[in-house]
């Protein structure tokens, strides 16, 4: 039995040595030139996996993301129906991903932005401010991750509301479920964050449409946007024209189309756009090995696999 | 019965609106210019009162200061002996100080300045990252305020331990007490952060020594300073020194000597230095004449007064 890594995008030294450190007894093989016999092949763990490359694993049992998203590994149009696929869902992923959402909603709130301009110009200005209960924040997609940093926003104070499939149970925090709540949703919403995954219902759901039905009864007169979901959520151009004619008030992105960010992209330069170069959640390596060889073992013991994926539902 | 503002470095035309608005039938005094006869005056709320308007207020009952901190209340050589002082503490104020708190240790975790320089340049970078259970934070200072701080952080997955005068028992943040524990404190501590009021113990209490003994293990390889207490505890050029000889990785500042911080200060163009304009916790008017219109109704009614100030203590 041995074990792959398909990972064109990371540098795959550092995840082969975190591999042998929590599994030294582990067969590692590396894609494209460490692959060995492709036969002895039955688990491998991609990301952004380039199309063909699962299908020519003749004995493959498990196909494991390294991330929360599994998009890249869903359009390969040659991908084997039969094989399950798993996504890392681990306890350091979420805290990582709350982390980013409490940090820019934070930075919005509390107006950093203008304190840094202020900084910048040596201008000591008490502006006017606002309580945490002022701001109405409304996460769409409240999985693992959406309903910690729920909770996380909740204790902060912030008025907090989830947008999801089916409705959820969280104290403190209102739910909103399916198509016909969304716009209700949108209407009592001033901080819009996405952690959707990345399905066809949800690309371009970030849009001028979208914009115009958030609510415009917040702190800021216009509302924002922080999308830690993924890029093709968002439509770039609506978004900036969204900015300049005042029916935004700032966004915040981590993810975009494509990644990275080129750099003649508007959206480096918009003084209302914060970019962050896809690191809201960033994979540590050792953790998640440990966690892939837990569920190694898990399937090889004839156990449940954590975190199947529904190939029809997307994530 | 009538109430005085002693409001000389605030927009008193807000306050008296905002009071108007919560008490109605309060008989509402202008330091002053709008004393009127001040025999009838029997409470008074200040903020950087000058020495010598308590005293000349012959029926003042109560003092109570818009803020957490009662210093400027207490260094007015002519403040009679006997007359009780009440701080305001309330939920609103110690929310936003927490907001703060949580938002600059995010900043500094999460490495919010180096993205936003790579933004600057167009620059998408991957750099590595540590999770929250790698960074110790240190909180001195654990009354209401110190101890909101210390849960958000604890629940955010951080190593939190708090330093105070007397021990405390919250689960989950470690708890050091009195000057013989102070350096076992800061030898654990990351991110230094002051919360601290305004005493004698506390005056230049965060100086070079201090600096020195705090942790060089976190995952910057020096540490990070926080000071939302008051300016006084900050020695202003051992913090530019000792950043500047790689001593410490980055200062927060919210407070300083004297304030505003005049443009000529180093402070203000340091790359390591974040300076913010005594914001930590703004008081919102409206919240806080509620607050004070409620501590007075209670002493009338011979209750006891909330939050009272032991003078021999300063806080």
């Amino acid at each position: 039995m041995a074990f792959l890594f398909v990972l064109p995008t990371w540098p795959v030294d550092v995840w082969t040595a975190a591999m042998k450190k929590v599994a030294p007894d582990l067969d590692v093989r590396v894609w494209p030139d460490g692959m060995g016999n492709v036969d002895d092949i039955e688990y491998c763990a991609a990301w952004l996996p380039p199309p063909g490359v699962v299908k020519s694993l003749p004995n493959l049992k498990v196909i494991m993301s390294l991330g929360a998203g599994v998009d890249a590994i869903l359009k390969d149009p040659t991908l084997p129906d039969n094989i399950p696929i798993v996504r890392v869902n681990d306890p350091d992923l979420t805290g990582r991903m709350t982390e980013y959402i409490v940090l820019h909603v934070l930075m919005h709130h509390r107006q950093q932005r203008r304190i840094d301009e202020n900084q910048k110009k040596k201008v000591w200005d008490s502006f006017p401010t606002h309580a945490a209960k002022d701001l109405s924040v409304g996460i769409m997609g409240m999985g693992v991750m959406g309903t910690d940093s729920a909770l996380r926003l909740r204790d902060l104070g912030f008025r907090v509301a989830g947008w999801s499939r089916g409705r959820k149970e969280i104290p403190g925090v209102e739910s909103f479920a399916g198509e016909a709540e969304f716009d209700a949703f949108l209407a009592r919403t001033d901080v819009l964050v996405s952690l959707l995954p990345a399905t066809p219902e949800t690309d371009g759901i970030i849009n001028r449409a979208t914009i115009r039905k958030l609510s415009r009864k917040g702190p800021f007169g216009a509302p924002i946007i922080i999308n830690a979901g993924r890029g093709r959520q968002q439509v770039a151009d609506d978004i900036l024209a969204a900015l300049d004619a005042g029916e935004l008030h700032a966004a915040t992105l981590d993810v975009f189309v494509p990644e990275p960010l080129p750099p003649e992209s508007p959206l480096w330069t918009h003084p209302r756009v914060t970019v962050t170069p896809h690191c809201a959640a960033d994979s540590d390596p050792e953790t998640i090995c440990a966690y892939v060889a837990e569920n190694i073992r898990r399937h090889r013991r004839g156990e449940r696999l954590d975190n199947l994926v529904d190939r029809a539902r997307g994530y």
